[in-house]
């Protein structure tokens, strides 16, 4: 019995489906007619791209959000925890549709009870996973206050009402970096633990992995020991590879976008100038790991001598140190846990998304870890994660 | 010793550089002007993007392709076989910066001799890995000439030169599925044993997998027998990350594209339609397939109820049947053979191009298979290839 219940299961990713007045319970009167707020509207059934089937499902009066009068369709992607994959298809338009564990914190933990999860680190919906909606903004002091909003609803009310359970994860003001720096340093001192970030800003208009932008942002970050989140699809782009191909292509291959992160950041300066940094590969998987740090050191091996990058230190070497892996299901990586790194792997319930085992988390990851030694299992599913984000036991 | 001298290798995957006269020697005079041909022309010396250091190499007498007016600046992309890694850099920009065995079969061979290469399947170049250059023709008849005139160049001087040492393979003329039909039929009866095709023809225009355009083609393989080679990058999409990101991230991503193409495929229709059709995911590599088949298998097991794919057969299932990967160096994919599964691999070479281990391929294969039992590694560097491409010892 590898998966001793002493051993807490922390969750590096899990996700939160913001309630209706988070932000005008918080803005000032003169931005709750702009800031994002919940509206009623007639919507399309069907939502899944690629799946020709559903097309003739009608409509339905849906609940979406609207900021600063555009329309954000899903209040909460793919929340379906509970439900059969029979069931799956459509996301839901309605916060009727969701159990109440995906917006409500006193429910949430009673799920992570059911499902055997200690302590949770959840990332944004409306949003997006690194708050990118609010680059989209006309109006920046909205935004700003919009970001601080949700950062402020996660800190003082989401995690407040479990501190032992729920862990705080922060958004940037990712146009400006020195907002960026004082975000940090604000809800740092409140609390955070975890900063979700761009997996690769570069597609998001942003200053890439390889400018000197970011540095301000990385040495907050170390200053202050808080990791970065870099969650799959942060950066906008979707691995799509055909206007009619079915959504089970990307499903699969989402995981390839957390390998572009991993090669655009070993390559990049971004180690080299912040030997403290560390990045989660949030929802990347691990089961790939090992095939590209091989890889990423024949590359290095072959072809460093005439480009920009490190001359000395091997990518795998600037892995171990650097990026942690986090998997919901991944025996293969299970098995090669050792070419991946014990100390890089942390595990993650994806609760309330569609790849969540919920509410049979803890009874899939014992399965998994059954030829595990007892000591390796605590660190991939606990230690890790607690040292990580520097949240122990209480 | 488990690589034992009775065991030929077999690459899938090398590349040959067009001669100044293959298609002079064969289009009718009044396309001479307009085909492909050689010109002398002042070109940059630096050719790398991304990399800054390199700016300032001045210029060079080069010699590149014309083709109806359009120039193609590099001969050979990337033909630094025999040089060592320090020397890596530019791309030869003459045909007498390149070792003959680039362009002279006779040459090749002899190469071939020392690097411990009994046969080989070499792609094109100046009309790039799956003949896609001459999409862009504006004259489809000169096109079409052209696309035959590099068959017939491979298959009647090239192959001919050496028929138990170089595997005929062949390119199509991807705008007309009847004149690809035919292609293949003309080259087949000839002694074609592969085609090169893109590994996604969606993001050059034209239909992709998920559609019945192909139907026709596809029939023509299975009846002729001849498998489809999908060469990372066909599909024109390069992995690049940022515009100011090393060229190392790209080329260590380069595998995500053959992982974009097994997803792509192994969701679509194909091989439900045509049961007999084999791919290789040319210089793919293999150490991620297991990672990937699981992660498609869970999508399938979730995500299948409500989208338009196949319902009954697993993603990996298909995989074994249809599909094979193609390694250079991949140790952590070696040491992982049975979750690939030990039919589905064979071994390439890479010749000319900087992934090559020339002259010492057999060497590399040699320490790569110590611990691999002797029948498995027959069947990795030989027999499977010789099975797929219909080319037994003689």
């Amino acid at each position: 019995m590898p998966l001793q219940s002493h051993m807490h299961l922390i969750s590096t990713d899990d996700h939160l489906i913001e309630h209706p007045k988070l932000w005008s319970d918080r803005l000032p009167k003169k931005f709750l007619d702009a800031g994002p707020r919940i509206i009623e509207k007639v919507m399309p059934r069907s939502v899944h791209a690629g799946d020709g089937a559903r097309g003739d499902a009608g409509t339905k009066l849906a609940e979406v959000w609207t900021y600063e009068g555009r329309i954000y369709p899903y209040i909460g992607l793919n929340a379906v925890a509970g439900k059969k994959p029979e069931e799956f298809g459509a996301e839901p338009t309605r916060y009727e549709d969701m159990i109440p564990g995906c917006y409500d914190p006193a429910a949430r933990v009673l799920d992570m009870d059911i499902d055997g999860v200690q302590a949770t680190l959840s990332f944004p919906s409306f949003p997006r996973f690194a708050g990118t909606v609010f680059l989209e903004a006309e109006d920046k002091e909205l935004a700003l206050l919009s970001v601080k909003a949700w950062n402020d609803y996660h800190i003082d009310e989401w995690c407040a009402s479990a501190p032992d359970r729920l862990i705080p994860l922060v958004i940037l003001p990712l146009w400006s970096v020195e907002e960026c720096v004082k975000e940090i340093y604000r809800t740092a001192a409140k609390g955070a633990k975890a900063i979700s970030f761009p997996e690769n800003p570069s597609p998001l208009g942003l200053p890439s992995f390889h400018t000197n932008h970011w540095d301000p942002v990385f040495s907050a970050c170390e200053d202050t020991g808080i990791p970065l989140c870099v969650h799959f699809g942060t950066s906008g782009k979707a691995p799509i590879t055909a206007p009619e191909a079915p959504m089970a292509v990307m499903t699969a291959l989402f995981g390839c976008n957390s390998m572009y992160a991993t090669a655009d950041l070993l390559f990049s300066p971004v180690f080299h100038n912040h030997p403290k940094l560390k990045f989660m590969l949030s929802e990347g998987g691990i089961g790939w790991i090992p095939y590209m740090l091989e890889r990423m050191d024949l590359t290095w091996e072959k072809h460093r001598f005439y480009q920009n990058i490190n001359q000395t230190v091997r990518p795998s070497e600037l892995f171990s140190k650097h990026l942690f892996g986090c998997f919901i299901e991944d025996d293969f990586g299970i098995k090669n846990r050792h070419a991946v790194g014990i100390g890089n792997i942390t595990w993650e319930g994806d609760y309330p998304h569609s790849d969540s085992n919920w509410p049979n988390s803890r009874k899939r990851v014992h399965d998994s870890m059954l030829h595990v030694p007892d000591d390796e299992v605590h660190q991939m599913v606990e230690l890790n994660a607690r040292a990580l984000l520097n949240f122990p036991r209480t």
